[in-house]
């Protein structure tokens, strides 16, 4: 846990996963950053028009995950398709989803992300409100150790196809690059 | 303008400068992100600690700028040093300011970035004092055209040395990598 805010620090474009009712959701979320270290809190911009908002509101908890570059499509899709539009979104996706429970919450994570933070939203009503900003506490965190093991990334030693993406518009999204490491000063 | 979102779309980490009285300083921060689209907003996190935060908090106006792979070693030492701890901390870093006029304000602009946004702070007392979380409205912006044109970074075509950075943690950064363009579902 000391570590999961290393799992945003890189600015991932990441999905955001919320349930309900017996209600599941996913779409994907560009604008979505570290805030704190300890414990680790997390910020993610959710629009007011999206169903995994209400799910969020509803049950005052979220994950995000850092989607990799074989999931560009899925990622693509989870985010230009509302569950407001086609109920059969996340099968239309493709995107397979696995429930676990954590501090009495059943949360969904999305299979074959590189990591997942378990959010708990810490309510702050003037920004969801104005600047549709949410807040959240990481309450859980795990991440494929393929790519991402003693609290770093290993992109440049595992398959590309793990490599986390970074949305700019329009589909076209890059994929993280090569590692670069400076002395310190 | 309609565009400026895109400058930090893909999460880069930034340079943050800012200027009051005289004094002028840059820090580095991972931890900033799009908050909107029109107008264009950011988000930033400023550490009670920085002086750069009391600048920004004195002038009401920072710039988050997109430093460049070549940048590395400036933008790590930017982020260790303290200007509390060393009144030459930019000339030791060979950080080289321009200082440009935008709505009454003179800000200093990092030679050598990408990209570079200036930001007039909108007030937010709760953010900044619980989460040292800056919100601030984009007024001005500008790229390296050889990087970024017509609303799209080109990574993929512009010299390497001017790729993006997203730093993890104890001088690594990973340098943005390979476009990847999906088709709209």
């Amino acid at each position: 846990m000391d570590k999961a805010y290393r799992l945003l620090n890189h600015g991932p474009t990441v999905l955001v996963s919320a349930a309900h009712g017996g209600v599941r959701n996913v779409m994907a979320a560009a604008w979505s950053c570290a805030l704190d270290f300890k414990p680790p809190k997390v910020t993610v911009v959710l629009d007011k028009a999206t169903r995994t908002r209400e799910l969020v509101e509803a049950s005052g908890v979220f994950v995000l995950q850092v989607p990799t570059a074989q999931q560009a499509a899925l990622t693509h899709q989870l985010g230009n398709r509302s569950l407001h539009d086609d109920p059969e979104k996340l099968a239309h996706a493709g995107a397979r989803l696995v429930d676990v429970r954590v501090a009495d919450a059943s949360v969904p994570l999305v299979e074959g992300c590189a990591a997942w933070l378990v959010c708990r939203v810490l309510p702050e009503p003037r920004n969801e409100q104005v600047y549709d900003l949410f807040i959240g506490e990481v309450i859980a965190a795990w991440a494929d150790a393929r790519v991402f093991s003693n609290g770093h990334w290993h992109f440049e030693s595992a398959p590309p196809a793990l490599r986390s993406l970074h949305y700019i518009a329009g589909g076209q999204f890059y994929a993280i690059g090569e590692s670069i490491v400076v002395q310190n000063a």
